[in-house]
């Protein structure tokens, strides 16, 4: 397929009149438009205003997608207890895929190609399917609780870590090496040592297994473990094996001097959620720090109930925002930093190499943006333009692997009007009340 | 004209299945479709997924949107003194009006149908023509600077006020008083006590005219305000007449506690610019501390330059994003207190009254959102939707005054392709290197 772009951008340049050749799952070229296009005159071709690196969702809950908008302005107790836990529990199979299938829709109509996706307790196989099937890239994982954790969500710690492993079998490196596996506990705090250590294990087990986990997203959170294990959350996780190349911590809000070394020394990833840090009141993460450290930090939307949307374009410039007023200081990570973390740290913290880039040989995932919009005018700097003023609406062609899913506006991978009306039915239907009565009686007190 | 939404919303009501009557430039009816649709048969009928009321830019520089990301992740001092300045005194008045048109089509598409304007120093003339004509609600105001300010912007003081004054005869309660003035120092720093002395008398002197200023944006102006007259700058704008019911001082990021109750007791407006004060490291405003005591808070874009958009929706969501995370609280500034600050709380900074809600009697400034869109499924909660997850590109409506500006997604009131040619063009064009040079030359040197 031939490509043509008025820009084509990446985190390391910005070629005018561009064209790139996709062969396959892979960029076979990429140049001047004059120089390209009259050699391919009998490929596909289409053309966009500016052609991107599909964008890398460094956390995702794609399954939460039913439940934006229903615990806005909750404390985080609240929100988890009251709603998002009672959410998962009560979700059948058959909801939990119409779910997965609404993210994984947002995601690909708003230049999300890749997602490190947390899933839920149950139902996995659903969501790993409608990945498959709908196109998307991802690393997804089955949640494990196997304590402090509701009915219907609590497991018994071995029955979570076979459930894992059979998920692995079945779908890690399934759909051409498109779709892989995250071993997923949801937290330390829900966790118990053994699963941890189970998780770590798995991961050794099978060649490109990674870890996939929240860590040092709020302060009680810190204070339970400290409680449990006399340790900082990341030392805890570091004793049990859950730090390292292969390892994704989401948040990493709250660290101190000696966390932020383990992180650097290990080469853990750490994907930063500057809505959802903000919608739930976490705090700021110190990501000016973590990457003069050298650490790999990638961005997420988190899910629709702290966001609300998965659009990635909007990630970008609030994490360029929010650190700019957190330092006082403007110049700090400007647009190309900003982008580079959502493509070639986004791939890199997925695991996924020759991703990120629009380079020859390269994985082609692609996306197309229109600037046929006032917001765009006058378009004085393409990174400024797609970190501060684009937005997902702007997309108009997401490839994967060489495969269209999205060209001139319209989901081809997908029946989006169809996923949405389900997705509204089951949605606004949903009954919380007696997974809530359960979910409550594991709420912590605060103190 | 008979519109009818699936919901109709405005900051104190939700109502499912709704209608809304407009008569001339007020709504003459509001209530069920089902009782109010059949008794209009004969009116033009459209019809929207969300109807509410026009959003109000507390705050706008519509003449810097030639400027859209020229100066991104820029020191304040050289945005202002490399760029935003040399490019205001470099357009002459044909680019000026070409500025100004740009900035108000993308207000009107974006669902903003009133903006407190802060033009530049020459050429308001070609602005306020611009705004009558394309239909947006405004209060602009020429801007004066009589002190520290570059060649092509310095005035004397008596040509900066009577200036002013020419214009306010000329323009204010133009348009169907559509179109008002507010005397428009550019901040104290570049503004004698002569010429702030003079903007109080003008807008005493006539009736409805209001004040607008910059105000306690970053602490190198708090410093240099103390330095000039001993005083914070809020006691200072206090003691030249300039604070007051008829006052609109934008930011007001660095205020302290004798600062806060000067601007509550004499009832002056505050505008909240979040992602300018964000992009541009400014600080994080008190907003819930300044609502708390009762101080009339609107919102606002600032200019393109530093924000890079006009989208009000945007604000609404930064807004509440950033309290929270500042407070650590994440009940704080919930979708209807920041519906109500972009709607009602701007209509009364703007000193426009009947305005900011769908009532009858009021004035016909109203929007119409399509919710047909992934970001809205399911659609839970209509102020949460709007608030967090709507974006102006769903604006599919915008009537101001009764008069319809966009319908079905397209402009009626300005040729939008034409205007964003000629704004690529000029924007794009734009040599500031003379203006800069002299500019330069009153860049004041931080310490």
């Amino acid at each position: 397929m031939l490509l043509t772009g008025s820009v084509v951008v990446d985190p390391r340049t910005v070629l005018r009149d561009g064209a790139i050749v996709t062969e396959g799952p892979r960029i076979e070229r990429v140049g001047k438009r004059s120089e390209i296009a009259p050699q391919y005159t009998d490929h596909e071709h289409q053309s966009y205003d500016i052609l991107l690196p599909g964008l890398v969702g460094g956390h995702i809950h794609s399954v939460q997608s039913l439940g934006r908008g229903i615990a806005d302005n909750t404390e985080l107790l609240d929100w988890l207890f009251d709603y998002i836990l009672p959410m998962e529990a009560s979700l059948s199979a058959r909801e939990m895929e119409v779910a997965a299938k609404l993210g994984y829709l947002e995601m690909i109509e708003s230049g999300t190609t890749t997602c490190i996706d947390h899933l839920s307790v149950a139902h996995a196989d659903e969501a790993f399917e409608a990945a498959g099937e709908i196109g998307i890239r991802g690393v997804l994982g089955k949640v494990m609780m196997d304590q402090r954790s509701p009915d219907g969500l609590l497991e018994d710690t071995q029955e979570a870590l076979d459930m894992s492993e059979r998920l692995i079998q079945k779908y890690h490196g399934s759909f051409d090496d498109r779709i892989r596996y995250a071993v997923t506990p949801r937290f330390a705090v829900s966790c118990t040592e053994d699963c941890l250590r189970g998780a770590r294990e798995l991961a050794d087990a099978y060649d490109g297994v990674r870890i996939h986990t929240h860590a040092n997203e709020n302060r009680s959170e810190i204070k339970t473990i400290k409680n449990d294990t006399g340790m900082r959350n990341i030392h805890w996780l570091n004793e049990v094996g859950l730090t390292g190349k292969d390892v994704v911590l989401a948040h990493c809000v709250w660290t101190d001097e000696s966390e932020r070394e383990v992180l650097a020394e290990t080469g853990t990833h750490v994907t930063h959620c500057p809505s959802s840090n903000m919608k739930l009141a976490s705090g700021i993460a110190p990501i000016w720090d973590y990457l003069n450290r050298g650490i790999n930090v990638a961005l997420g939307n988190d899910g629709p109930p702290c966001n609300n949307t998965l659009d990635a374009f909007t990630e970008m410039r609030q994490a360029s925002l929010l650190q700019k007023v957190d330092r006082l200081d403007p110049t700090t990570t400007p647009p190309a930093r900003i982008f580079e973390m959502a493509t070639l740290n986004g791939a890199k913290a997925a695991g996924f190499d020759e991703l990120g880039a629009i380079r020859e040989g390269w994985r082609a995932d692609i996306v197309g943006l229109s600037t046929d919009c006032t917001r765009a005018t006058p378009l004085h700097d393409i990174l400024s333009h797609i970190v501060f003023a684009a937005h997902g609406d702007d997309v108009r062609f997401t490839m994967v692997d060489g495969t269209v899913l999205q060209e001139k506006g319209k989901m081809t991978a997908i029946d989006a009007e169809a996923v949405r009306q389900r997705a509204s039915e089951i949605g606004l239907d949903m009954d919380l009340e007696e997974e809530r009565r359960s979910a409550q009686q594991q709420k912590p007190i605060e103190d």
